[in-house]
C-alpha cells in the first residue's frame, strides 16, 4: 500500500442553507481543490457520499453532475451509500484506490440537502436506513425512538441518568461555539438542555442531532504530506434490532476500530483527538466505549468527569459533533475528517495542543455500518 | 494487477416479481454462491448496485441487510449508485479491489424493485438520473422523450427510419424467446412492433425498455478461472443536454471502450459477443457505433443487414437486451455480465459457437456514466 495524504479540504456551513444539493457540493469541492493547490485536471476520480438525494431531492447522478461542473469531465465518478456512514465509506473507497495505485489523486465529496422537505417526509426517508419488516419499523420506531430505547437500557444497566447525556450535549455545544461552520453556535446551559422538550424518553430535543444541509470535500493524493492516512477500516453490523446481540455494544464500530488500530500498530491510548458519530447523545457514550477509549459502562461517567473535554484524556468532537455542528448525512463522515485534518494541521477550532494522531468514526443506520480512519500529522507542534 | 475471474453468477427472472427488494437480492446472491461452489465465509466484501431503493422502496442500507441475511456479518458492504450504470460501477469497484489485492473474493449484487409503484412515481424517480435545472427537465422531458429526440436527430442526419429501430427490437425479442429469465419471451413481428402505440415519436412502445423487478449477482475471485476479467473501464459523460457536443455520440461509452480495448490489447474486431445498454432501440444503434463495432452513422444499416444477429459479425444482446430481457435498473449491468459469462462458458441462451472474448457495456443517465468490461473464456470450444 502506498502512502496517502490529505492534500486539501473544504466545507460549507452546516444548517439551513440557501444553496441546493449541487451548489453545496460544488462549493465544498472547489474549496478543497483550492486548499490543495493542485490543478483540478490532476484529479483522477470523484467519489460522492450521499444518502437522500433520490428520496428527498429527486436528484441522483451526483458524480457525473459534479465532474461536469468542476471541469473533470470523463473521470470515473459515482455515489456511495451506507446511510449515515455514506461519507466515511466513500472516503475509504477513495483511499483504497489511491493506496493501491489505481489512481493518484481522488476527490471525495459528501453532501446532503434535508431542510427543503417537510419533517414527516424527511423522517420517512431517513427510516430507509432501518430494515423493512424489522420489529422496530413495524412498531413505528424512528431513529430517536430506537436510540431512546438504547438510552433506557444503558440507564437500567449502568445507573446513568439524563444528566450524563446532557453533559455530552453541553460539551459539544461549547465546542460548536468556536466553530464558525457549526449549525448551533449559541451557548446553552445544563439546565436548558435538561428542560428541552422530550422527543423519545429519555432523549430530549438537545439529545438529537438536527436536520441539516451541508457539504464537505476531501482531496487525497499518493504522497506523504502534512496529514497522512495511517489506517482505514470498515465493518457491517446488524441491520435490525432482533439481530443485535447486546443493545449496548456497537459491534461494527468495535470491529472497525480493532482493524484500524491493528493496521496502524496503535492502541486507543495513542489517539490524541477523535471525531465520532454522536447522532444522539447516548450514541457518543456507546461509541467512546466501542472505540476502546473507556471500559464498557464507564463512558457516561468519563464524559461527566471531563475526560472527553478539550483538556481531557481524549478530546471528543471538538467540531461540535453531529449534535451541534449538524448532520447533513452524506457529508458527516467527511466533516469528521475535515476537523481531524484541521487538528493535525494545528488550525482547528478548539485546537488540541500538539495533536499528532486523530481518529474519525462514522456510523450508519442503527449500527449497520461503521468506518474508522486514523490520521497522523502534527508537524505544527 | 492480479488475475480476476468470475467464480459464480446468479440471476432471478426479470419482470413483475412477487419478491421484494431484499428477497430478490438474496435469491440472486445465494445462486451465485452455490454456482461458485465456495463457502460464503470466504467472501471478503459485498458491493451492491441499486438506484431506486430510497425513492421507490424506502429501503436503503442494502449492503448491511444482505450481509446479515447471507451470514457474512462484519464484511465491508455498501451500495453504489450511477443511475442505470449502478451495476457496472459496482462490478468495477469490486474488480479493482480484487485486482489490487485489497480483497480476494467479492460478491457483487445488483437489484431493483420497480413494479410496486404507480407509473407516475416511477417515472419521476427515474428522472433523478437527469440533472435538475437542465433544459430537458425544465421542458418536461422524461427518458423516452430524450431518446426520442436523439432518434429524430439520427433519422435526420443519416436517413434511417423506424424500420431500422424495429429491427433492433425484433432481434432482441427473438433472442429473449430463448432466455427463460427474460421479461418478454413471446415472439413478435416487425409489423406488430411498427404498429405499437407511440410513446415519444419516433419511439413506439416496443422501442422502450420496460419497468422491471429483478436481481443479478456475480462472485469474483483472485485467480485465473473459466471466465476472466481482462479489462475494466469507466468514464463520466455530460449530465445534461446542453453539455452534449454531439447528440449522436455517447462520449462516455466511447472513452470507456477505448480504455478497455487498450487495457486488453484488443480492438473491436476481437470481440465475439457483446451485451450493451439498449434502454431504447436507438441507444443500441448509437452504442454499437460508440464501441467501434461500426462506423458512425452505419449502425442502423448494420443491424438491418443482420450484422448483430446470432450469425452476424458481432452478435449483440443475445440475452434479449434491456428491451426484452427487462431493465431492473441496479441489476442491469450485472445481468449483462451474467449473459457474457454464460456465453464464454458455452451455456448461454443463443450461444455463439466458440465465443472467447465478450464485452459488457452499461450506460447511466442520458450518457452521464458508462462502464465497459471485457471478459475472456472459451475453454468450452
Amino acid at each position: 500500500m502506498r502512502e496517502v495524504s490529505v492534500a486539501g479540504v473544504g466545507m460549507t456551513p452546516f444548517g439551513k442553507q440557501q444553496k441546493n444539493l449541487k451548489q453545496l457540493a460544488v462549493q465544498a469541492a472547489r474549496e478543497a481543490i483550492v486548499d490543495a493547490g493542485i490543478p483540478a485536471a490532476e484529479i483522477d476520480a470523484l467519489y460522492i457520499g450521499n444518502f437522500l438525494g433520490g428520496s428527498l431531492c429527486n436528484q441522483q447522478i451526483l458524480g457525473s453532475i459534479l465532474a461536469g461542473e468542476l471541469g473533470l469531465r470523463g473521470v470515473p465518478s459515482m455515489t456511495m451509500e451506507g446511510a449515515c456512514a455514506s461519507g466515511g465509506i466513500a472516503f475509504r473507497q477513495a483511499y483504497l484506490m489511491v493506496a493501491t495505485g489505481v489512481y493518484d489523486t481522488v476527490l471525495v465529496v459528501g453532501v446532503e440537502k434535508m431542510t427543503d422537505s417537510p419533517t414527516v417526509k424527511t423522517t420517512e426517508a431517513i427510516n430507509a436506513a432501518m430494515e423493512q419488516g424489522s420489529s422496530e419499523r413495524l412498531s413505528g420506531l424512528t431513529f430517536p425512538g430506537f436510540f431512546g430505547l438504547v438510552a433506557n437500557r444503558y440507564f437500567h444497566t449502568y445507573g446513568a441518568t439524563q444528566e450524563h447525556l446532557a453533559k455530552v450535549v453541553l460539551k459539544n455545544r461549547n465546542f460548536a461555539g468556536n466553530n464558525p461552520l457549526a449549525q448551533f453556535q449559541k451557548p446553552t446551559t445544563l439546565e436548558e438542555i435538561l428542560a428541552s422538550r422530550p422527543i423519545s424518553s429519555p432523549l430530549g430535543l438537545y439529545d438529537c442531532s438536527p436536520i441539516s444541509d451541508g457539504a464537505c470535500a476531501v482531496l487525497i493524493t499518493a504522497e506523504k504530506g502534512e496529514v497522512n492516512v495511517i489506517a482505514s477500516a470498515q465493518a457491517s453490523g446488524p441491520s435490525q434490532l432482533q439481530d443485535i446481540e447486546d443493545l449496548l455494544t456497537l459491534s461494527a464500530v468495535q470491529q472497525a476500530a480493532r482493524q484500524a488500530y491493528q493496521q496502524a500498530g496503535l492502541t486507543p491510548d495513542n489517539i490524541d483527538v477523535a471525531e465520532i458519530h454522536d447522532c444522539f447523545s447516548i450514541t457518543e457514550i456507546l461509541t467512546i466505549e466501542a472505540l476502546g477509549f473507556f471500559e464498557k459502562g464507564e463512558g457516561a461517567e468519563a464524559v461527566k468527569r471531563g475526560m472527553t473535554a478539550q483538556d481531557g484524556r481524549i478530546p471528543v468532537n471538538t467540531s461540535g459533533g453531529l449534535l451541534s455542528k449538524g448532520h447533513p448525512i452524506g457529508a458527516t463522515g467527511l466533516a469528521q475528517i475535515y476537523q481531524i485534518v484541521m487538528q493535525l494541521r494545528g488550525t482547528a477550532p478548539n485546537q488540541i495542543p500538539g495533536a499528532k494522531i486523530g481518529l474519525a468514526e462514522n456510523l450508519g443506520g442503527t449500527g449497520a455500518y461503521a468506518t474508522v480512519h486514523l490520521f497522523e500529522g502534527g508537524r505544527h507542534s
